[in-house]
C-alpha cells in the first residue's frame, strides 16, 4: 500500500435516493468506521469481522445517533482498491450523507479526489491503467455498444492482448541485448526469421486496434449526423418519431431521465448525435449566407449528412432542392449523405411516384420517402442510419479502441515496430534496433500502465466522478 | 411472508454515480440473482451463501456479461422487508442500471411500487407503522431538527411511549370488560382509583404530544418567514449573507446542491423558509394595490415578519415606514417581527444613532441595525430568528409529532379519553365506558399500525420514493 491516509466519499449518485453508499478507502478505514459505527447485534467491533461481511447498526457521532445503516467490510488485498474498504449504506437524504461524511472527515479521512478510489487500485495493482480507464468509460456509457466497448476493456480484453505482445517482444529484445555483450563472438540468439514473423504479428495486430478507432471514437462519443433542412420541413417530428419506441423503454423505470433529448438517440444499441442546421438556401441576404457557411461547418464535422424536405413542397421546389443536394456531395463528396422527403402523407400516389422519380435521377445518392408524423419510413431510415455504422467489428466482439491516449500510444508504437522491421529486412545493427524495440516497449507501457507518469496519472484520474 | 412475487428497484438516487444499488425482495429474490449471477472466486451458488455476505462477480444475461456487480445476501427475516433480499451494487452508469432491472424484470421480478419494500417491512413485523412513516421521513430530512426527529421516531420513541400507554389502557378495558361478565355480582375488578390515574396520565402524554405538532410541524417544513420590504432594500444580499456560512459547508462536499438557494436556508440546524413580498407602500395606483393585498397573504401564512428597509432613506421616509410597521402590527397582532434596518455601512455616527432612537419608540418590536453587504449584525439576525423558535422541546430530546395522521389520532384519542374521564367521574356504567375505551384504542391502534386498511397503508406508502 502506497498511502498513509484514509478517503471518503459519496459513492452513489447525488441528491436524494432511498439509500446512498459512502465510501472510505486506506489504512484507518475500518477503524474509523468502528469508532463510530454501533451495532445492533454483535458486540464485536467492526475490526474484528470478517471480509465481505455487512453489519447493522448505527453511526455515532459521540452521543448523537446519526443513521440506521449496514456497514460493509472489506479488508485489504481483497477490496475494489486493494486497501481497507468500508462501505456505509445509509438513509439517502442529502443531509445524512453530509453529515456522515463530515464525521468522517472530523475522525481523520480527508475527501477523496476524483477517480482517487480507482487510482488506488491501479497503483496496488488491482487493475491496469487501460482496465482503469475503462472504469470510467464503464460509468459514461449511455447505449449498448459504448458499454460493450468498454465492459470488453474493463475485463481485460485490450490489455491482455497488448501485453502478450509485448511480451513476445520483450523476450526478443533481451535475446538481441544478449547478442550485444557477445558481440565480438558474432553469435544470434534471437532468430531473425521468428523474429520478422513476430514483428509481422505485431504490425498486423497494431494496424487492426489503430484501424478500429474510427468506429470506436463513434461509438464511444454517438455517430454525429447532421440534418440539412428549412425551418418546418418536420425536423423535430422526425427526431420525436425516431425516439419513440426508445422513450417507451425509458419510461418504463421510474427515475430515469433522458437529457436532451432531442439531440441524443440510441438506435439498436448505437448512439446519433443529431445536429440540427439551418439549411444551405441561396441567398443574397447577409445574415443567411452566414447560415450557410455554419451549416458547410457542422455538415464537416458530421459523419453522416442528412438532407429533409417536405415532399409537399417538391413540385415547386425541386430544382433549387436538387441543386442544394449536388452542392453538398460536391462540397463532401466523400460523405455519406441520404435524402429525405418528408410529409408524404400529404401526397397523392402519383404524386409520390413523382417525387420518388426525381429523386432516384439523382447519382449515388439514397432516397427515403417517409411521413414522420404517421411513423411512415421510419424504420427504413433506422436502418439506412445503422447501415452507415461499420458494426462488423462490434459484432465479432473483436477489440476496439475508444480512448485517445490509447489510440496515439498504438500510433507511436506502430511507427517503431515499423522501423524495427526496416531494420530487420537491411540487416541494422543489434545495437541500433535494440533502441527501436525499446520505444515499441515503452509505448505498449504506456498503455498498460507499466509505464506512467503522475502527469499522466492526473489526466487521466481527473475525468473521473469523485467516489469512483 | 405476505407476498408471493419477488420486487426489483433502483434505491440510489437517480442519475449517473460512481455505484447504484439495485434492490431485490421476495421469495425467488437470491434464486433470480443467482441465476444471473457468475462469482470470480466461488463455485458456490448465491443461494448457499451466507446471510450478510458479498460476493465479487458479474451479472450476465445469457452470454453477455453486463457488469461486474458487489452483491450482498441477505436471508430472511434477517432483512430490511423481512423476506430475502439481494443488493446488487453495479457501475453507476444509467444504461447499466436500467440493463440490470430489465433483466431482473424478465427472470420474474416485477418494478417495486413507491415505498414498497418499507410496506413489506411493515406487513412482516420488522417496523411498526409510525416507524415506517419515519423511515420516509429520514430521507426527507434536509436539517439537523427534522432529521433528529425522524430518527428518534424511526429508533421507536414515539411509538414505544404511545404503544405502552395502549398496554396499560387495554389491561384496564379487559378488567372493565370482565366486570361486565360477572355484571348480576356488581365485583369490581378495575381499581377505580388508579384507573383514574392512568387516564390523567394518558391525557397529559397526549395533550403534550398533541401541543407538540406546533413545533414539530414548523420543525419539518421549515418555519416560513415574510420578508416585508420593497426592491433594492437589500433583500437578496440579506439572504446571502444569511446563507454564506452555510455555503461554505455545502462547497465542502462535490456533488451536493441546494435547490432555490434563495427560499430556504438553514440556521442552528433549523429550517427556514423565506417568502418575499412587494411591501405595503400605501398607493392609489390598483396595480399596487392588489400587491398590497398579496403581501398581507403572505404575512398571514408566515410565522414571523421580518420588515426591511435601507437605513439610508429612513431620514426621509421615517413616517411612512413607522405607519406601515403600524399597520402590519394591527393587522397580526400576534405575529412576531423584527424590524431590520439595512445599509447601515451608509450612514455616519451621527444618523445611526438618530435611526436606532426613532427605532425604539416603536413599541413591543425588535429592530435591528444591520449591513447585509458587510456582514454586519447578520448574526444577531440569525440569533433572533432562532430565538423565535421554540426549540424547548427539540433540546430536551422529547418526543416531537411532525405526522398529520398522527397528529389527527392522537386528537381523536384524546377527545375519546375525555369521555372516560368524564364517565368515571360522573360514574358512567362500564359497558359504556368500555366503548369508549375501545374507541380511544383503536385510534393508538391507529399510530402504531395494529389497526390499518388498505386505503390508510396505501395512502402512506403512494408518498415514499421507489426502491425505499
Amino acid at each position: 500500500m502506497i498511502y498513509n491516509d484514509t478517503i471518503v466519499a459519496l459513492a452513489t449518485a447525488s441528491g436524494a435516493g432511498a439509500v446512498a453508499i459512502i465510501r472510505l478507502s486506506g489504512k484507518d478505514a475500518i477503524k474509523i468506521a468502528a469508532d463510530n459505527f454501533k451495532s445492533v447485534k454483535s458486540q464485536k467491533s467492526l475490526s474484528d469481522q470478517k471480509t465481505h461481511t455487512i453489519h447493522l447498526g448505527h453511526i455515532i457521532d459521540e452521543n448523537r445517533v446519526i443513521d440506521q445503516v449496514l456497514v460493509s467490510v472489506f479488508k485489504n488485498p481483497n477490496s475494489y482498491t486493494g486497501e481497507d474498504v468500508v462501505e456505509v449504506s445509509c438513509h439517502g437524504s442529502v443531509y445524512i450523507q453530509q453529515e456522515i461524511i463530515q464525521l468522517f472527515l472530523r475522525k481523520g479521512c480527508r475527501m477523496a479526489n476524483p477517480g482517487e478510489f480507482t487510482l488506488r487500485a491501479f497503483l496496488n495493482g488491482k487493475l491496469d491503467l487501460s482496465q482503469a480507464e475503462a472504469v470510467a468509460d464503464l460509468i459514461a456509457s449511455d447505449n449498448e455498444a459504448s458499454h460493450q466497448i468498454a465492459m470488453q476493456q474493463m475485463r481485460g480484453g485490450f490489455s491482455s492482448e497488448i501485453a502478450k505482445l509485448r511480451e513476445e517482444l520483450l523476450n526478443f529484445a533481451s535475446l538481441i541485448e544478449l547478442e550485444l555483450d557477445f558481440a565480438e563472438e558474432d553469435v544470434e540468439f534471437a532468430d531473425r526469421t521468428q523474429f520478422k514473423d513476430l514483428v509481422d504479428r505485431i504490425s498486423f495486430v497494431l494496424k487492426r486496434l489503430i484501424d478500429s478507432f474510427a468506429v470506436g471514437n463513434v461509438i464511444k462519443n454517438g455517430i454525429p449526423v447532421a440534418i440539412v433542412g428549412e425551418p418546418n420541413v418536420g425536423k423535430s417530428t422526425l427526431l420525436n418519431a425516431l425516439l419513440n419506441e426508445e422513450r417507451a423503454i425509458v419510461s418504463d423505470i421510474a427515475g430515469t431521465t433522458r437529457d436532451t433529448i432531442e439531440d441524443e438517440l440510441v438506435i439498436n444499441g448505437i448512439g446519433f448525435r443529431f445536429i440540427d442546421t439551418a439549411g444551405i438556401r441561396d441567398t443574397k441576404d447577409v445574415v443567411e449566407n452566414i447560415g450557410i457557411k455554419k451549416t458547410f461547418e457542422k455538415i464537416d464535422q458530421a459523419q453522416v449528412v442528412v438532407f429533409l424536405f417536405s415532399a409537399n413542397e417538391f413540385k415547386t421546389q425541386s430544382e433549387r432542392l436538387i441543386v442544394e443536394v449536388e452542392k453538398i456531395k460536391n462540397k463532401f463528396p466523400l460523405k455519406p449523405m441520404l435524402i429525405i422527403a418528408n410529409k408524404v402523407d400529404q401526397l397523392s400516389e402519383e404524386e409520390k411516384e413523382e417525387v420518388s422519380q426525381s429523386l432516384n435521377t439523382i447519382q449515388h445518392i439514397e432516397a427515403l420517402m417517409i411521413s414522420a408524423k404517421n411513423n411512415e419510413g421510419v424504420e427504413d431510415l433506422k436502418d439506412k442510419l445503422i447501415g452507415f455504422v461499420n458494426t462488423g467489428a462490434l459484432n465479432n466482439n473483436e477489440t476496439i479502441v475508444t480512448n485517445t491516449r490509447h489510440y496515439d500510444a498504438l500510433l507511436k508504437a506502430f511507427e517503431e515496430i515499423q522501423k524495427v522491421k526496416y531494420g530487420l529486412e537491411t540487416g541494422l545493427s543489434g545495437d541500433l534496433m535494440a533502441i527501436d524495440i525499446r520505444q515499441a516497449l515503452y509505448h505498449f507501457g504506456e498503455i498498460t500502465g507499466e509505464i506512467t507518469s503522475d502527469d499522466l496519472l492526473g489526466n487521466i484520474f481527473a475525468n473521473f466522478c469523485i467516489g469512483k
